[in-house]
């Protein structure tokens, strides 16, 4: 397995932020498109698996330069992108031990085609199974978020010097004491939207309702989280965990290349991912780390340490109420 | 009543912009606060009803320089704010035909928390009981929402020239043949958080779930929509439909302050609000403007005409569709 020096992640790193802005920029480009003065013409669209699953040109478009600029920098890595992939045989999950790039060209489609500013490109580098460096740009926001295993993880705006992650870090606020009361909780509605009794769509919902409800309502599960938010995009919602924005992100369905660079970017500002499904003891089964392919993602934002407990236990404790509170969910990998 | 001029109101409106700007950097300054490098001590803030209900110190400083600087510009205009107005002895409707502001210092407060962009400072002016000028300024997404009654409704971003709303005008859409199927569909959760059978959470979530599952589902109501966001701000909301990026808000339980601004911007755009209270037979009642004071709102973007109907057609269509599918809810005026 080759490994690679410091020196060459350093290079790496910085090709990897360039591909990302240049991306971004693409997205933005094609957007601005549709509503400049000179009537240029919409983009089209069409329909994948139905009419919540939009693909559109940009989606291809941007895929096919980020892989180009990579094939053409570093010919020996892996490639996996959302658009090539999805239209593979089967979704197997293909990372392993290679240098591997794992790109959504567009994560947020269906904001991107409304014209919602919440959609960016995820671009993530992994080694040894490992996410290693992540890139999330969301042009409409002016947001970059940057990160590379051991080396801090980073938002950088318009303007202003780049940001270390969380932005508050002085100290890092520990998890409410009483978590999820206190907590702002993302979650979303997701494309699964049949109406079978105890489908995936019923057992999110009777999640949400439970870290919503007032503390003492549903038979205790009551969370009384401080917001609940539902943003459309997978990546920036991990993106926005890593920032401290969001305590807490809930989430089955996605697929690695939604998660690679969020997750790199949120362990390296202090955060913990696992799994979204809770265990037979969700008060003593070990947090284990998430598995990138798992498609069921419970992520925690960076926490410090408070009087009572490290900030690592917080999270741990803050794990184990939402696993209390929520449903286990039905994703596999079709073909597994 | 005092008949204003349209000079009069251009000096009014370049004055609003203005005040909008300077709160807002207000917003920002203070937020960026909590994560200088200077180590600033962090804002305090205290709870007011619940731990969902946070009020900052910024709040009350932000509304005190707003009406501060009405005063002297103005003096004989009325002034609602959110912090002034939520401290009194009742919350009765206050809005009559003199020219009135109505200013939220700070929508999203949440958000704002915990630095989740998400944020916005909101002022309406309002005349004869018409929402006239409305300024929505949200700093951390370099977005500034304008409109003035009969100059259009513009979006201003930290370059390039200020856009027109909504966004896609060459042409603007038709409303989905099949709506709600195919829109974006944005609502609130709120601070209602009482597990009462049948209580307005519960009522808000079968809403939710009518609008998210699939087309048959749910006796029928399943209505399929694109996708379901919640933000944390009503302003935004309000905003983000104005510029098409949303195509249906549904919500009870807010106030005057949260959306007077957004109304006139969103009107100015081309869009339509109405009650989220279906009436008792939604397929043939009026569809009546919105009351300000009503605490319930159903905003549906600018449309363009298809072949087949008007775009106020397509509008009122959609707002019978979505009424089809939602539950009254229960928000009075305490005092009321």
């Amino acid at each position: 397995m080759p490994e690679l020096s410091q020196e060459n992640l350093d290079g790496i790193y910085a090709f990897a932020v360039q591909l990302g802005k240049d991306a971004g920029r693409m997205l933005l480009d094609a957007a601005r498109l549709r509503y400049s003065d000179d009537r240029k013409l919409e983009q089209d669209h069409v329909e994948k698996d139905n009419a919540v699953d939009l693909v559109t040109q940009t989606d291809e478009d941007v895929e096919a330069f980020i892989k180009g600029q990579i094939a053409a920098k570093y010919p020996s890595h892996k490639f996996i992108g959302e658009e090539t992939y999805s239209k593979g045989a089967s979704r197997a999950y293909l990372i392993d031990d290679e240098p591997t790039w794992c790109v959504d060209p567009l994560d947020g489609t269906v904001n991107y085609i409304h014209l919602f500013p919440m959609f960016c490109v995820s671009i993530g580098f992994i080694v040894n199974s490992i996410p290693t460096i992540g890139i999330i740009y969301a042009p409409f926001l002016s947001q970059l978020f940057t990160a590379c295993r051991g080396r801090g993880a980073f938002l950088r705006t318009h303007d202003g010097p780049p940001q270390p992650l969380p932005l508050v870090r002085h100290p890092v606020p520990p998890m409410p004491a009483k978590a999820p009361s206190g907590c702002v909780f993302s979650c979303e509605w997701g494309k699964d939207r049949r109406d079978r009794p105890d489908g995936n769509m019923h057992r999110k919902v009777e999640s949400f309702v439970n870290m919503a409800a007032e503390v003492g309502g549903r038979d205790g599960k009551g969370g009384m989280v401080h917001g609940v938010r539902s943003l459309g995009s997978a990546t920036l919602d991990l993106a926005y965990v890593a920032m401290g924005a969001f305590d807490i992100w809930w989430e089955g369905g996605c697929w690695e290349w939604d998660v690679a660079a969020g997750i790199c970017i949120l362990q390296e500002a202090g955060g913990l991912v696992t799994t979204a499904n809770p265990p037979d003891d969700p008060s003593t089964a070990p947090i284990e780390d998430v598995r990138l392919g798992s498609r069921l993602y419970l992520a925690i934002r960076p926490a410090g340490p408070s009087e009572m407990e490290t900030g690592r236990q917080g999270q741990e404790r803050t794990v184990r109420e939402v696993w209390r509170r929520v449903r286990r969910l039905d994703y596999s990998r079709p073909g597994a």
